[in-house]
């Protein structure tokens, strides 16, 4: 089977949620540039989960590069990421309009685990239908980096409990890491050309 | 007529109903856990849709992969079946909202129906228009397992009457089949290769 | 330049109107089936739309299917016609809301005849960029149907100051004319193939 | 690595921005003619948003077709664009509700001057990957009318202070400058075919 509309639907989908995030930035009542400030949390949540997502996607195109064919095993694993990935706007919204409250920020943090989670189960069911001597799972590896996130998301959100701000600076951290393109998968890709 | 554009506006169309749904789910305006109770059966509501339109694209995707050609019947019946498609997150806003009350159990039932029989119109549009002795004729074959989905969900509003558990068990069953992925027109693939 | 992303982009705007205006079903607050009467004209009204732009999406899907190459009055023709098709949910909500009342079907039917004529200058651009003997000039002709549709609008909405159900009913005619499948442009690929 | 999914991943999200902003003109309650007079400014306002995300759509278009590779730099700079553009239905709902007053006009305008500069960093990243002597090198040449523009957007922010029309003047002058079609890379394609 084709990797193709697994790529243009995983496409739209992540599109969407990255574009109607916005959505909840309702435009204030007020015209002047004070009326704007009950918004600057919902847009700071709003800047963090487009990161995010567009870390997602920009990962997410990268390994998909490497994929020769796809299963139902796959399409499911990459509908189970989808799932997590879509109530992002749901915990970005109650975060920014609670301003980075514990339990907001807590929920935030779980469901960057189980995106976390359900990207790593995605990867393992590529290596597993390509084999261990493929491409892919030469570029993916030992995951170190997606292992760590899990960790450090696990830890942000056992942080929360000492002060929000801890957790969402361990979420921060996750973000800084990602940020860094995945060189492993860009050099599989250089040397094979 | 080729297909790539059929597929593309439905991956766009069914990427847009999976994602918008969540759009229901309102951010609670307390900050504590306690006030993410409410949104509970929403969110509930909304998992069994965003598997039922997960099991759609899959089989839409496994079906339309036997495709060779598709003409003006075909992309009717595929517009009528993401129709009622498009109904499901009034249907899941509705039924979450009242806490699988009887008439939205009911009406979500029926939604779930006709978006079966949109399905079985499609697929027999396609062997039609590839004859009967085409690779996705073989595939679909007898199509039980549609024709029992239809059954069980017409089963599944008649219970709704005497509970809406029943029924909404009815429509448990139903996803459970379906997550078993087609075997038959995977296995037909591979014959092909 | 060449006509993939035209196709994709429309496809995406398109099956995002198709999608958002169910957005405007407000899910009742009651749960028993009378609940549900007030949705009514909004549902009729989404119907129609439905209808519409699923129209205009096969027959945009039939017309590039003969192109071969746009130019940038292509794209502007094309995002023209998107602009006034965006504009349905918007003219559908306030129809259905308003229980199918005089200004609003008026807005409504203009909105389709700017559409209409969108569509027209579309189609003329592409025969102007191919050629007056190319198989998209000949397949679009004197394009009669599209002529034909702008006048009922037109003259529905002037019956709409007589009673907003006859306009009403010069859209449904439009409707049912385009429903049928365009023959010319299937036969002149037939004939090609 | 291969372009296709950055244009088909842009596409869905431009297509959604065009399309979600159409969400913020609610239908009023009346239904008489003079109940749209309120909803005029919003769509003066989703007019212009509209016409600039299509510009850029087909600036993207362009641009992105001289394009033979892409890296992790170019993707990053592409979400970068699309970040400022998913803003624009957020700060276009709120100078439309406020009937163009100055520092909604002034965030309008800081959007789009951003916007011209995520643009500019594209461009210049994708004349960095395939070298001064490629052909989309020679496409965007110096970038007179993307620094212009950058210019003209300053200023107007300016002018909103003496009076926000003579910004909203500016903005209505950029849009005039880039609706004329990108001449350059349109020769520039011409010559190479």
């Amino acid at each position: 089977m084709d990797k193709r509309r697994l790529e243009s639907f995983s496409d739209g989908v992540i599109a969407i949620i990255i574009t109607i995030m916005v959505l909840e930035m309702k435009a204030p009542h007020g015209y002047d540039l004070v009326s704007l400030k009950p918004v600057l949390p919902v847009f700071i949540s709003y800047l963090l989960s487009f990161i995010y997502i567009g870390i997602y996607w920009n990962n997410h195109h990268h390994m998909l590069h490497l994929v020769r064919e796809v299963n139902g095993k796959v399409l499911w694993a990459n509908i189970h990421l989808l799932f997590w990935l879509s109530l992002i706007p749901f915990v970005t919204a109650w975060m920014g309009e609670n301003h980075f409250a514990k339990w907001p920020v807590v929920l935030y943090g779980f469901n960057l685990l189980m995106a976390g989670c359900a990207y790593f189960i995605l990867s393992q069911s590529l290596i597993h239908l390509h084999g261990k001597k493929s491409s892919i799972a030469a570029a993916i590896g030992a995951d170190r980096k997606g292992k760590l996130s899990v960790l450090i998301y696990a830890a942000g959100i056992g942080l929360c409990f000492v002060h929000p701000a801890l957790g969402f600076a361990c979420y921060l951290i996750v973000t800084a890491i990602w940020l860094v393109p995945d060189k492993r998968i860009e050099k599989s890709i250089g040397n094979k050309q």
